[in-house]
């Protein structure tokens, strides 16, 4: 039998980095860490903020990973996810806006990477075909394929640390008479960008975070009809003209979508902004983490291990209110796991910890006490292990903040600064409003806020006119 | 060691049902037949012939398999398909037209197996996920899940039969720019109808059937401009006007797009018609296909034996003039040879009549004579089942014939009738002319012609006023 550990990282986004800074982080302060491959079929790291045009599948034949858009902003404070080993102001030099777009946040992320040995521990473009379990030596058989060559490798492994994510497959519900639409009905998975969407009206069906914010963009980029259909609640926002909100989408015939209260629309395109399943096709199912999208999700003791087989990890596996910090902390907690730093506690003692828990979320009340949650949950990680402390109850603070911004104004609350847990430091003003900036480079974004001004001036107009 | 017999087969669309309805057959004729397993991810079987509204990933987070959309009507003569043991004529009890749509050939498929016990044997919403070959014992643990439970089962087979098809992964190559694309980027795996597309200016990239057809598809339904980038050679039919033939696309710049010999279209769409990769995601490496899209694939003897794991079968894995009767000819082989009644020969001898017809095929001249090797290879693999042997000189004749009447006219050949091979009855003339015909669905097809004309008189409109 073989007792070496060896660790397999599955996804290199931002969960699987974490995981890999988390060892690298231990073997700097002196510990001896066991061998580590993270696998990842895309040709780079980041998981959803690697962002591509493609679709569908990749060129690999595999499902393309990332929901990203172009255009995509951070819809919350980046004050809520910063590292705490690694601050926004180390990597950037100076205060930064609260709300950054797509290539910023990627950049962040590989950042803290930049002369760290730790990509070298991904293998790019290899998947992961399929995970097993051998109860006699209580390790796992994994089997991927080099995307490249063709090549399949079976490899044994001590523990297997699930990262790839869980806003990667669509969930994609039916509705009468969709197969009549002869327009373009997609997943929010595959949109990619609103600029074509200029003049159309669109029907958005969904009622959270995907039709909120593909609905601001679709209206940032002049679609003509903005039509977000929900089930159970509305958004409820301040909506400029343009944009509506009405009841769940009944049957569709040809162009026109009839809705739960009678009302119907014509429109030019249907985006489904109905959510993501869990799915892991690589894992059998015993292995496998399933069930609604949420923030304390079944089968996973402290949020991290797989309770039936405690050597499989998940990280990022929840609704997230907190992002990359809380992946840090998760990934801090499974390393010390592994290396035996931490403790695990009994089977019996693990499910009655998962009961307390479990109960807790069961009687949250609304949606800010879940936020609520997730920071105590984060905390309780952070105890376990070295990483950095920090202030989870400002970080509840600014949630708070956040929420009560987006309801005084949904096209304006990206235009909020917040100041910074880990340094203090207040977060810069961005030298352009969010609903007028259609540039979502780094590049642009960067650019000295008296340039932007000098800019605007030379072309002889206020910034309100770029609208 | 386990020595019983156990068929896997891998996809039940026309090759998977051919497979089952092959050792249906010898069964009916007395033989004792082994235990088969057909493993399906849709709900229901057909294949491509399935047709869906879904792009992407399927309800169970799978990738679509489908690549069908509305108002595709073959396009080939259904006279070189037809199957030898079911005539079109036994199916609809009439004669019907050379070139029916879809849901008429969905029909004709699945006619064939009403009555038969064969869809008891497929495991619909069940997805392979890896086959193990076991040197020791020489078979396979196949592991496949339920996707509507999520449960994993691993069992073991005797013998892998391959039958998931290799239209159905895009092969999806990039263009310098066109990420900065504003309108939609999309594979034609992923098209699901033209309507959308009335008054639209689409560049259609690539120049084989999908681009043909889709294009052809995107006129009749209005679209103002269409575009066909080629890389080699131009399709070189008769367009009509409103659809043109250009170079390679060489670069992307917004939605201007520019090609290699220096001109450029602005476009609202973009269709990449650049075919498929074979993709076995559950296969090992050393298992898997690969390689181009070709009549004589690399490494099957006699189109269906994985040379190094005769154990391994494939079907349907080539390019393909005739379909579903070929499917039939692979199913009776390999059933004959897993029954024994047909004798595997030995590497050797495989290596050297793989050579030979490999040898056949390079010497190909052009494509006329690519359908006569495939014509050839057919009646081969006929003369060693009990499959019925029919007239593959006539088949070759109608192919030639076919192709002279697509050259005379792109927009008209589906109107040409054909003599069955198998029955000798000449197809009808459809009711309606395809370029009129915006109706593909089974009903409207097999409406009384008389019928068709007396409402036609009705709404006081010559056919050709349609248009």
């Amino acid at each position: 039998m073989n007792n070496t550990q060896r660790i397999a990282v599955i996804g290199a986004g931002p969960s699987g980095i974490a995981a890999l800074r988390a060892f690298e982080s231990a073997e700097q302060a002196g510990a001896e860490v066991p061998d580590i491959v993270a696998f990842e079929k895309q040709s780079d790291w980041g998981g959803q903020w690697n962002f591509t045009w493609r679709t569908g599948m990749d060129t690999t034949g595999e499902p393309v990973h990332s929901s990203m858009y172009r255009n995509l902003w951070s819809n919350g404070p980046k004050e809520v996810l910063e590292f705490a080993e690694y601050t926004f102001d180390e990597h950037f030099g100076r205060p930064i806006s609260s709300y950054p777009p797509r290539e910023v946040l990627w950049d962040y992320i590989d950042g803290r990477m930049r002369g760290s040995e730790a990509k070298s521990k991904v293998r790019f473009n290899t998947v992961v075909r399929w995970v097993q379990h051998r109860p006699e030596t209580d390790d796992f058989v994994v089997s991927s394929e080099d995307l490249l060559t063709g090549q399949t490798r079976s490899e044994r492994f001590s523990h297997v640390v699930v990262a790839t994510g869980h806003f990667s497959f669509p969930n994609v519900p039916a509705f009468e008479g969709i197969e009549t639409f002869p327009g373009q009905v997609m997943h929010a998975h595959d949109f990619r960008g609103a600029e074509a969407l200029a003049g159309k009206r669109v029907l958005l069906v969904g009622s959270s975070y995907s039709a909120e914010d593909i609905g601001s963009q679709i209206y940032k980029m002049g679609a003509e009809q903005v039509t977000i259909s929900y089930r159970s609640a509305k958004l409820g926002y301040d909506w400029p003209e343009g944009i509506e909100e009405v009841p769940l989408l009944n049957r569709v015939d040809g162009s026109t979508v009839h809705f739960a209260d009678g009302q119907c629309r014509d429109v030019d395109m249907i985006i489904l902004c109905t959510g993501y399943h869990h799915h892991y096709p690589f894992m059998p199912g015993e292995l496998s983490l399933s069930g609604p999208n949420t923030v304390y999700p079944e089968g996973l003791y402290r949020g991290v291990v797989w309770h039936e087989n405690p050597k499989v990890h998940y990280l990022g596996a929840q609704d997230q209110w907190l992002t990359y910090n809380m992946f840090d902390a998760q990934a801090w907690y499974s390393r010390d796991l592994i290396l035996g730093r931490a403790e695990l506690p009994s089977a019996d003692e693990r499910a009655a910890h998962m009961a307390d828990w479990k109960a807790r979320f069961e009687a949250i009340p609304g949606e800010i006490e879940e936020a609520r949650f997730q920071c105590d949950y984060v905390e309780d990680l952070i105890e376990q292990t070295d990483y950095p402390m920090f202030d989870l109850d400002a970080v509840f603070e600014i949630l708070a903040s956040w929420k009560k911004a987006k309801k005084a104004g949904i096209m304006t609350y990206r235009d909020h600064s917040y100041r910074s847990v880990m340094t203090g430091t207040m977060a810069a003003q961005h030298h352009t409003p969010w609903l007028e900036e259609l540039d979502d480079s780094l590049f642009r974004y960067l650019m000295d806020p008296e340039v932007v001004a000098a800019e605007r001036a030379d072309a002889g107009q206020g910034s309100g006119l770029m609208r």
